[in-house]
């Protein structure tokens, strides 16, 4: 949106409805109309296999065109901002149940915060004005009125969290203090990109107070390692886990450790981060504790946050020219059953079949749906759920009825190469076969973008490897010791920022920049 | 908050903690430090016992304290904000995930619309302009520039959703399209109460679109028998089910259907609305589709919401002098276990068993807490957990250990009449023990405040009966066919509005207002 030059700050909701609806208009208006299982489909205006530009041609055009034509998001009327239509919300709900789970087994609670900041609470932590000054939403009219202070629409919670904590922390006995919430936030940035930048987006905060530095560091490693697996279990992405550079670290910590994903474009994202703030908040906050000695201290801090953006990766990280491809386990449709028929007799004994597959299959727990929809071809059928990126694809014509059997097709392998004909349409022969096969498409995606992403990360030596690495769209891993103003040369001169020093570290040797003793490697690639 | 008299939009926050601090300091700072059954108990700086006001002497200060020594909510520093603590949180996850389910098996979506609405938007449908313009947020400044145009901070998003499926939406095919959010939202409120009234609430807002009136109409009931359902069954909250008045009905709906509920101090308090909008924003905002003759319709519409504002309705039916008393249903934890030693060889016994016990309950599904906390008495313990609301207490002394059983011990009945002694510590014994009386204490609150209801609600048939029956704090109920301007009257004369006209209807009379004859009767009441 930002890329059409409209400026920051202006609304474009008038001449954005004349610009998407011409996209809009190409892919059909498919609205989704119930839970997402059980949504109607609607023709078309155009056919599918035209909605979207292929991925080899234009990444970026292939990106937008599958949220449209797949329904995950739209645009609001407001400049950077977006809507999560059904099917893209429900893998975000994915996203939340897993982690929401694993935070309460981690010992966090769930609580809330409100949205609207008092403007001084901003200022109290230097870092932190400086990083998000420039990207606040302001509220200065209230119930008719001018208002005395401004007030923040939310980019982050950290200051008002410490506002709280500094009242509910006395003692050591209330440490550690560990909460979570989920939220929406809102940035003004310059140039966004649905789920990987807007203006206001979903998200999870946790936010931590502890007894010391130490304890502090374990929650903001533990967190990170949640993340990680996370993204590596769930959405097949193979990221990569580290350590910020000084110049990328959140705005107020001491320390960010970041999971870094590369995409099918090559660029890197950044999808997920958890902070060691130190006491830096405590200190601009006054969160303070009486520890066990008596004596009065700052209370140490972590917070670590998640969002839509995640939607966005699983988007860049598995789609292909045909759309999009989820990961089975974040699917919300895990199964299409496609009956196959000519109009007449043969009609009631394949939808017949298809009714009774589709009860084994539900009843097994696996997440399908039977598109009986019978204005459209199968073929038409098959684009379109490919297009939605359904993992398995399951055909039944008269044939397979009279052998008692299914085809059964997977969306990561094309062609006849993926499909298995006469799997036996018995319960015990079809579900365990589909378990197996949702399972086997779960690691097959995240080998697959392991292996992507290994090939196209290069190890060098030097700073002009470094360029040149860089200029063929790669991720660049070397030896580095430099200073911040090194690393803003690189970043003006490549267009490449140190994405993190990875903890997983090979053998240190001389700096690619300063050709000094470097004592790790870090990671430099363009970014999202 | 505005009942201290600060202006409506000024910032409170510095002198707030001055005012807040006094009562937080008499309930001491028992910060919730983990998840909710995990949480560790805090020596309080006084007494459990001072922490409340007796509910009888003073119900309005009852429950603010109740709120804070039960940490359900804390107030944050912009005046009428409410941080929602954890065990707040905890009920409200509850009251989520009931909601959540039921209304995905009514085949509803959920998804995210934008909260930043132009402010053109508002203006479109008259009504709703002129109910919601005095209650604004507005957003005049982004990125540090003036934007062209304010944006509104959502208060609701009908006219957002309208934008929306006025994109989305051609033909009766896609119609219906069942749509829910689950979101934040901002009124900028004079009079504030926490959970009850505040600046930003939590809420899910449903959205719906269909071809005929008659859907629209039969949605919109079928809604409101959710939330009646939610409120009867989960929340022990016997609510009456009816139709607004013109005047109380939601801006920018033709009918508004309630669910409104009685508190502990006679007041109503309206618990979930549903509303049928008509073609009121479909002609604002020309969301129109092609029907079934290839005809241009606008479509028709409903919308509902329940908000945080179920928790503190939960709060007002159930509390007493005591705190907090939570249905079964809701209580993050339905059985805490206090184990009753004297040091010495008695404590390892006692607590081993409490183990045991607790291991048993837990298997069972059963949200249980142990409180090893060995700063406390028994007593203070008691005090403490009858305050937070949990149904059912069990106790365990060494006698108890040596007869192999156990105290349970019911929040709801006060004293020894609330005890059973010798419970066999059985794993099967104990479980059906505690499972029928988690039940039992269900259907008891439910009737205990539906025979308060009851006791409290008087058939009027006249104007001067009406004012009788208001004036001793309860409902009225009484023929009624009077104008908009007969019902300002009345609100003027008595304090008194008409809650609804509910759908269970005695025979129709003489009007107690018009004396004319009435086709049904009114309730009226004083409301939060």
């Amino acid at each position: 949106m930002g890329a059409r030059g409209i400026a920051a700050g202006a609304l474009i909701w008038s001449s954005r409805k004349r610009c998407f609806c011409s996209i809009h208009a190409n892919a059909g208006s498919n609205a989704s109309a119930t839970a997402v299982e059980d949504a109607e489909i609607r023709p078309a205006k155009k056919p599918v296999d035209e909605a979207v530009t292929p991925r080899s041609q234009d990444f970026s055009r292939w990106y937008l065109d599958v949220i449209d034509a797949a329904e995950l998001a739209d645009y609001g009327p407001v400049r950077g901002t977006m809507v999560i239509r059904p099917y893209g919300y429900a893998i975000w709900e994915f996203v939340q149940s897993w982690l929401d789970a694993k935070f309460k087994e981690t010992g966090h609670s769930n609580m809330y915060f409100p949205q609207l900041i008092p403007y001084s609470f901003i200022e109290k932590e230097t870092s932190h004005v400086e990083g998000f000054s420039p990207e606040l939403a302001l509220v200065t009219i209230g119930g008719g009125k001018e208002l005395e202070e401004k007030l923040v629409v939310r980019p982050t919670s950290e200051t008002m969290v410490n506002h709280m904590f500094a009242q509910w922390i006395r003692s050591h006995r209330d440490l550690p203090l560990l909460v979570n919430q989920w939220a929406n936030v809102t940035r003004w940035e310059r140039r966004t990109k649905p789920f990987i930048r807007t203006l206001e987006f979903l998200w999870q905060e946790g936010h931590t107070a502890h007894a010391t530095a130490q304890e502090a560091e374990e929650e903001a490693l533990r967190m990170i390692e949640v993340y990680r697996t996370f993204a590596v279990e769930q959405a097949a992405m193979p990221v990569i886990v580290g350590r910020k550079s000084r110049l990328e670290r959140f705005a107020g910590a001491i320390c960010t450790y970041t999971i870094e994903a590369m995409m099918g474009d090559r660029r890197a994202l950044q999808a997920g981060t958890s902070h060691n703030l130190g006491q830096n908040f405590a200190r601009a906050f006054e969160t303070q504790f009486t520890d066990v000695n008596g004596d009065l201290q700052h209370i140490w801090q972590t917070s670590w946050g998640m969002s839509t953006r995640m939607v966005g990766g699983i988007i860049m990280t598995h789609g292909d020219d045909k759309g999009l491809m989820l990961p089975p386990k974040l699917a919300p449709i895990q199964v299409v059953i496609v009956p196959i028929w000519k109009k007449g007799d043969e009609q009631e004994a394949v939808l017949q079949a298809a009714h009774k597959v589709e009860s084994l299959v539900r009843a097994a727990g696996i997440r399908v749906k039977l598109d009986t929809f019978d204005q459209r071809t199968p073929g038409w059928k098959f684009n379109h759920w490919e297009l939605k990126g359904v993992p398995i694809r399951i055909e039944i014509g008269p044939k397979d009825v009279a052998n008692n059997s299914v085809v059964v097709a997977r969306r990561d392998v094309p062609g006849k190469a993926g499909k298995e004909f006469g799997i036996f349409m018995d319960r015990s022969v079809l579900i365990d076969h589909l378990r197996a096969k949702l399972d086997d498409i779960q690691s097959s995606l995240l080998a697959r973008a392991t292996e992507f992403r290994d090939s196209n990360i290069v190890d060098v030596n030097s700073y002009e490897e470094l360029k040149a690495v860089i200029a063929e769209g790669k991720w660049a891993r070397g030896p580095w010791c430099g200073s911040d103003d090194n690393e803003t040369t690189v970043k003006e001169e490549t267009g490449a920022t140190i994405r993190c020093f990875p903890f997983d570290q090979p053998e240190a040797k001389t700096c690619i920049f300063t050709n000094k003793t470097a004592h790790e490697v870090a990671i430099f690639a363009k970014s999202y």
